[in-house]
């Protein structure tokens, strides 16, 4: 990605962050243990921190957030399960299909009627259809639900629309989980906290080392009874790890940095406003993604990488996300090579 | 099911069928073997010729449609495949989930846009997208049809479209699986040989115990190589049987009768137009299956229970299947009990 | 297996036994149902029957030994836990490892200290250790029994040794599933109802289609709870059949012949007696097997196929199992073949 | 584990460790990348280091040692497949059943008839038995090493052995797999590089995080194949890390370190000297583990944990390990406090 005159600029995602410099002291000087036989009091600071940020009473780490969606969807779907969860979900299409072989749920998708990632409690409501049939038919038992919604553009779902979902769900008898891999974005997006999006919801999970830049960690959320049960699933998976303290003290400063994330919020909106100029086809990013349809993906994603610019196909366009690591200058940079056509 | 004066009138499924007395004979007479340690002959005899009449190398017995579809599932998908199937397959929706958490395959579904049960090739390409993504992305590897779709009211997926989605399957590299259950009837309702409906797919179910009335058993067909490992999946599965000869006696006599099938198809356009009479909108059949939109379907099933008639939900609608067991006039005294509110 | 102009003497398996004339009469004149979507009135009279024999509330129907089995275990058994069974027990090593990568189950194994194919109380105590350890550590929840041992040569666990085990399990948390394969076997050895060897166990499985004859068929018991979860797995499975009452009646008729197994006990004694007059290490036989150590196994194997004798191997021995496709008159023929070296 | 006038003493296990200042400032200053999407470049040192270390073609690190066997199995075995380890092996007894319910193997367990922790090659060869059976028996395709074998006393196979058992398995087409947690402890013990003791094995993995003293991380080493399939599987069960690199940095320094395994086994030996002199039955350690039997094992444990000594059960036995955060006056104060009985 580096080399050349003009340096690369890398839109491919938020995950490519490098932690800051109070991030790599917080991890030299963390306190830890033992996590796996005892806990880490570094990592039960993150883990609590987290359960109050996300308004759960409990919460556990794990190495991404493919294994904090994984646990909490083996800890709630059994064999014979069926789920929902909108079309292009990071758990349908971008897990290598883990909820279904390992967690064991026969998925389906609902489609975007409210909005970009947004389905309707309506359609919702239609899709769970009859709640119990006979032994030999499917249940639908879970709900997921993604805020933001990544291959929609970072699409957000607002507390009522979330609301009338939950309550869809709990009519049903549905368990809800919530992929919130980015759900700081929807908060500091939406101004409010964190926990207002999480309203009803078992379970939710959420990343570190996406917009707020830490470099490993994730979490997932819900009861005490649900940490349990999803601790061993953790530990099932591989994901139990020794003195993790070390990464919860960076994950603990990147979330001293959630308000940082309204920069690249209003970078995207600077991107989508140049490529628009450009004449591409962009929505309004409503967090940090930005996506722009164009005629011939590859092609342009090879013309991109000419032009030392990096981004990634997502659902059939072309993905930028803003991040700690691309300034507005860069992103003007990034913008004046693409309606120069050179580097 | 039975008793009152007028006796019921039973539409749930072709699955119903009692074993004809040629039936019966012929497995009081079947000659046998242990078939798992060895081959029995019957069995030898049955799946030597469905495989003739699929236009397949090999066959293999199963005891059910559902086995059938899951030991070439199992053959053929890995962790991290993804699979596409119409909307509302039976594979998807009336399998509960076997295909997701023991064959091991992510699904994705393909809606309906050339047809009832039918998608278009157009569909299909854009739904395989991008042929080889990176080491963390799931993998297309599958494309399951059906026909004829049973959710879609028995839909005939005619040769011409069949070729065209298969041609878009290979040309992406899938493998191709057809869930044939009730291949019979498309190929009497075409006046095709079945095997006029399998070309280019790798392997394909059907059934014996729908409309063509056998008590018990099913086939999955394809190559040597898979029919090899397709046996060593049933075993696993606990479907491999002993004198199974006395099961295969009765199928081959079941094959015999496939020309009748006419007879249902003619049973369900003869109960379609007396349920358009009546007021509901319904489609005209394409073979021995009618949906009926209703008003309340849960309201309207309990209301033809009172009237002798039996019949299941599908779809949202009301489901009724015609079958060796329900003459012509049977048919039409359902339609006088219909049309009369009364039995 | 045939020809020749001494036919050949079948010990592979008592599951080659043709259906007798009575088996087939009651299947061609069986009262059947759509035992998926109702209960076949056959199904329900044999599953009755055999729960009333195994002295448990519920019974099911499964099309083999092998499925009764693997929908016991993964009824009770999930991910994390570990079980115990005696060694060589065909859960461990006859059914393609379904117990564990099915079901679910981590196995260990119980050494045969008490006799052939019988473990101790004390060493399943020892076995089981610890009842509960931490979060990250193995549950042990289940003990799986075997009776007749079929790897042992059919050895019989007695009433008292059975009681041992199950209240060792019972003081642990033990569930106890008991593969009764051949539990008939047992119980005509030891002169007793079936039921008297189940005492205390939570399921149990018995096959109709090894030493009874049926041509088709087993049989999984234990609660009604138990029974309905069984259902829906036996379906997950491509376990559910349609007009299964054709096969259930020939079950039903098979154990009507149950007191006949004592012939096939004496016979095996008969054959053990002239092995070891032969020359050959053989036990005395508890049932219906005999099992024979003998310097080459393979060779010995084609030795024995070159006389028109067909074994199988068996725990690294010869295994002949006599049945009711064998008479007296042929295992006289067969030690007169070994003892002559010639056909 | 804390508070009290004399600290407490942890010999519960070698994961406690913390990391050094060494560690904890390579942490700080790492170089790093998102390691799912490019490669993490300290990562890829230490993947290349370790792989030479282990005389591999490549590596791969992950989250935990129970990931890097998981992986290993995963894509070694497949559903139907039998594997061998030595009893007490720790993919059989301490990974929660997941080589057998996920990585889909049916275990089979080897006695140490050769020593502690080890099998003979005469036993692997019967064990593994006959090579090619019929289609509806399990294959034995896999064998799996330990060394040091934790639950035997940390106990070091030789390298004449550890090629004896690699011939028998090849001789019979079976795989190996080395788990090698503690192969570092070995090869010190041994004085001999690594690499000597993985001769001939497919993969083998590899801890940081235990006597090395890494915070998190183990690596699994095969041929380049074999990487590129792990890291896959790696991405399936969400072990995929971002900028991992901060890890890989600690673990970079461990391996500068593993000659202070020596001071480790000193200090077992030392330990067990001191028990020995107490009274207990204690083997000559091999490493840094050291078994004590002891005549009632839980009321050890707690009369241990009341003098301040922190000790774990294992297989039966109190298991005390050393390792870098305890030095030779410490355990020279425990042997104190053991024959004083008080802290």
């Amino acid at each position: 990605m580096t080399s050349a005159a003009n340096p690369a600029i890398d839109f491919r995602s938020d995950t490519v962050t490098s932690p800051s410099e109070a991030m790599r002291s917080a991890m030299a000087s963390a306190e830890v243990g033992d996590n796996v036989i005892d806990t880490d009091p570094t990592m039960r600071a993150l883990e609590e921190r987290a359960a109050g940020l996300l308004g759960m009473p409990a919460a556990l780490w794990t190495p991404s957030g493919t294994m904090a969606n994984l646990v909490a969807l083996s800890v709630h779907l059994s064999r014979g399960d069926r789920f929902l969860a909108p079309r292009d979900a990071h758990v349908l299409s971008n897990e290598l299909g883990s909820a279904a072989w390992l967690a064991g749920g026969m998925p389906d998708t609902l489609e975007h009627d409210a909005g970009p990632g947004r389905p309707s409690h309506g359609n919702l409501r239609a899709s769970i259809g009859a709640r119990q049939g006979p032994y030999y038919a499917l249940r639908t038992t879970l709900l997921c639900l993604e805020n933001t919604h990544n291959a929609s553009g970072g699409s957000v779902t607002p507390p009522h629309e979330h609301a009338q979902l939950v309550a869809a769900a709990r009519d049903a008898g549905l368990t809800v989980h919530l992929d919130g891999a980015r759900l700081w974005n929807a908060a500091v997006s939406l101004d409010l906290p964190p926990a207002a999006l999480t309203v009803g919801v078992d379970t939710v999970s959420a990343c570190f080392s996406k917009g707020l830049g830490a470099p490993v960690g994730s979490v997932v959320a819900g009861s005490e009874e649900f940490v349990a049960r999803a601790r061993r699933m953790r530990q099932m998976l591989g994901g139990g790890v020794r003195q993790g303290g070390v990464l919860a003290a960076a994950c603990l400063t990147a979330l001293d940095q959630m308000g940082d994330l309204a920069v690249d919020h209003e970078n995207a909106r600077r991107l989508a406003t140049g490529l628009g100029e450009f004449g591409w086809e962009v929505d309004e990013p409503e967090t940090n993604i930005v996506l722009a349809r164009v005629a011939d993906l590859n092609v342009t994603l090879e013309w991109l990488g000419k032009l030392g610019i990096a981004a990634l196909p997502m659902a059939g366009k072309v993905r930028f996300v803003t991040h700690r690591d691309v300034s507005a200058t860069e992103v003007d940079e990034a913008i004046r090579r693409i309606k120069a056509g050179e580097r």
